[in-house]
């Protein structure tokens, strides 16, 4: 696989999201981890925030880009020359959605396909919101974000 | 089974819906699609717009009625004299709502019953939001909703 | 809906089958029982004696015929001039190969349609297979078999 | 177990919520049921109805104590020196999130457990949400509120 | 609670199992595990060799039990004079036979309530068939299964 | 991504098969199909069989290496240089088992990884048991499986 996307608002960036990165390096020669707009200004972080938490994160991984981009997803794959889209893998209520989103872009772009990978066990079952709601009420989430991304939780909450 | 009601909010209707209303008008002598009334100001079209998309739709459809309401569907059901509510299937993450709306609606009228009927496979993984997302960032969505509907959806987001 | 076909091995018939199968009755003109052969030899009772369990426990039902049936579903639908296969619907984990089947059907006789119907609440959770074991280690079975389904339980188990 | 806690907003208790408690007290010496602050202003009631509505309806029940909370669940259960969470399990579609709030409270705090008590049947596909739809189209919800609720329900729809 | 029984074929017993007594054992004054009689003949290791599996692994356990029994379960626990019956959760797929074995003893026997506990998540998703699928084809199992149990495995597929 | 294997019983391969086969040589340089040896004699089909119908069906897919492994999947893997190993994911009930494969796989071999794809929606929800049921009572299959394997199992069925 040439090169990949790895796609999603990322509102924060989790140890999920990248261990998900990781593991999809080891199978492209290139990943792109591409931060969406956030079209429903449903976002805790803006665009910028968002981007610079993944690319403080993934600076150490050698064939990772960092981008950002607004519209369709299969269109901006086509435009980077991506063959799959990367999706994380978590319990089993993101099951059907996920089957939902890539039959989706399936039907719309039949040539770029969907590649969907596991994280490690200990992450599968974080989520952003979890987290949200646990800084709000003033848990320990050092084992499931950077420092970067905790401290700026931290502040947001207070 | 004499007459049966196909209720929801159609926003908007959907090639998945309007085939489950052609599979229930070969079980049923007629079928009364019920739009109902969107008492939390949740729906991105009017009731008059809903409604009008489904009378476009199914004006081939020869025992079918479209027709709006408000209150309880159940109320809605006996006033009609309609002995099955019909309500379509798609994927394992609608199940479960599905079966507590319908136990519900069997503890406040025991004589009418729900009837599920599964759309066609192309449709299982189809949803409103979906569309609604689809055509937010420009999508193409002319093979899941009627022209008229697609022409709609263009105009609200541009 | 003219005639309806709710076929299965009923080894033995439970009351969450005769449930489905009353409702069922209210949305067509004639419900025909259809109890499968049993190709694989894995059933506990002849087909004799499922349908005569069946016969006993539906014969004050007005519009039901018992019958029996090898070969495919859809085949002997299309024989009996039925419009619809009914299935009753329990728990979740039913509900995907429920799908494929109503899919198969589908595929294989598309004028055959699939009509799902959930039983009663208080049967959302039985089936054949937790009864008898039940039976074998001496549980109480009266709510949820006939006696005389129970009676011959009973005596398989002894 | 000495201590158990069964948190929650309870906006509003319900049947399903109290016969879960029941089956609490039965297992534990001390039941506290704790009532969440509503940080986020979602809630229907405020936090001096959500409690005094437990209160009414718990007042029977011997070794229950109402009381409210902020913050996180698991600094609240240490202050009472609870040995366990109590939470009630429902339908399939819950699971999911069940597990992951259970792991993320144990990473959290890993000296007190997690729980799990099914409600009666009847009550497994209740929820808040669908008892506050009912009222709001004038449904009958009195098989699944308590009086008071129910009253207060009527006059926040009216 | 006073008793609690956790019951089971445990064919063999993992370190899941032994989670889930663990935590057992924080929540009740006595713990019994009671390993099920053989009555379909499925079983890998005889109820002699099972139940000392368990006996072994569990002997520091201070309030553990180890017991047999035939028939039916809550015949077995009212006769311990026990209070609920223990249930290891783990995934989804799980969880509708687990509710559907809790609502049947419920409905034999309603004094007897079921406890869900939740395994470590490193535990979640093993079970014992898929640790003897593992064995057969020589995969390492020293983390799912004692040494003695490791053992009696590799004995059994040579 | 260099190598990927896509191992299974293929006990027959179907269409389904083929189409998450051809998927996958597009994100991989080569793929190899293994086809596992019937450790506990439940296949229809001998090795042969089985491996000589998946040889016939891929003789056109340039980049592909059909073979035949006994012993540990992540074993054989190492064995080849295989940097991932290839699952399709059809619904949801097959999903919790797959998490659980793609653990223990992880477990016992952390550089190799598990790569979803989904098969076509038209494939979504067949597998061999139900086309083996299917052909069994005289139905079509030939939209499901290659006229080759078609044959052989009306052969096996006759």
């Amino acid at each position: 696989m040439k090169t990949a996307v790895y796609a999603g608002t990322f509102d924060p960036v989790t140890y999920g999201h990248l261990d998900v990165a990781e593991r999809a390096t080891k199978i492209c020669d290139q990943l792109i981890i591409a931060v969406a707009e956030d079209n429903y200004k449903n976002c805790l972080f803006s665009l910028e925030e968002r981007r610079s938490f993944v690319e403080e994160a993934t600076k150490n991984l050698p064939n990772v880009r960092v981008d950002s981009f607004d519209g369709l997803l299969v269109d901006y794959c086509l435009r980077q020359g991506g063959c799959a889209i990367i999706r994380g893998l978590r319990a089993v209520s993101d099951f059907d959605k996920e089957l939902q989103m890539a039959l989706m872009n399936r039907k719309m772009c039949p040539q770029i396909d969907t590649v969907f990978l596991m994280s490690a066990s200990k992450y599968l079952f974080i989520s952003s919101s979890i987290i949200k709601n646990s800084v709000a009420v003033g848990g320990d989430i050092s084992y499931l974000v950077t420092p970067l991304v905790e401290e700026a939780l931290r502040q947001k909450y207070n």
